[in-house]
């Protein structure tokens, strides 16, 4: 499972912390609906879970696309907006759980949070 | 849900998002089997989550002794130490979803992440 974080919000860490995991509750919601069999893999195998960044809105809805592309499950989190930034605003996006190469696919390039 | 975060241990803001992620799955997970008609009302009431710090294991694990005693879940993530600390490392604890003023009897004197 990948957490992509917009680094633009300038959120602080616990903003970050807690906005992942909406997200990664979230995509394994609904995995346990969509795709049990690859969520018990996953959970198998360590239940990875890492954090990249990016600083742009623009890429994260681009990323979603390519995904749904693919099959991959996703998991677009937006902020209530009572703290720290507006309201209705993206701040993670989860993806996965799925196998590393087929996550690369969509999120390879991004770097580590 | 409240994330207990360890400063201690200087971890990064990626490796806390990942630990924290860790943590809210597998307190869902628990919840799912445990507690589901709290998750449901935790899940229609916008499903809170904060992160709060501490630096210190022992208070770590105090914290989990009062939530069991008040029967409240706990999740303690322990990490596999491939990077950044050593391994089976405790991170971070998740604790609930529970009501507010419950989490608050064992986490209420922390501060946010």
């Amino acid at each position: 499972m990948v957490l992509v974080v917009r680094t633009d919000l300038n959120m602080g860490k616990g903003k970050i912390a807690a906005q992942c995991a909406h997200a990664a509750v979230g995509a394994f919601e609904k995995a346990q609906r969509k795709d049990p069999e690859g969520l018990k893999n996953w959970q198998m195998t360590g239940q990875a879970k890492v954090a990249v960044k990016t600083d742009s809105l623009d890429e994260i809805k681009q990323i979603v696309d390519n995904a749904k592309k693919l099959g991959i499950i996703t998991s677009l989190i937006r902020d209530a907006g009572r703290t720290q930034i507006a309201p209705n605003t993206v701040t993670v996006l989860g993806i996965g759980p799925a196998p590393k190469d087929v996550i690369d696919k969509v999120t390879g390039h991004l770097k580590l949070l």
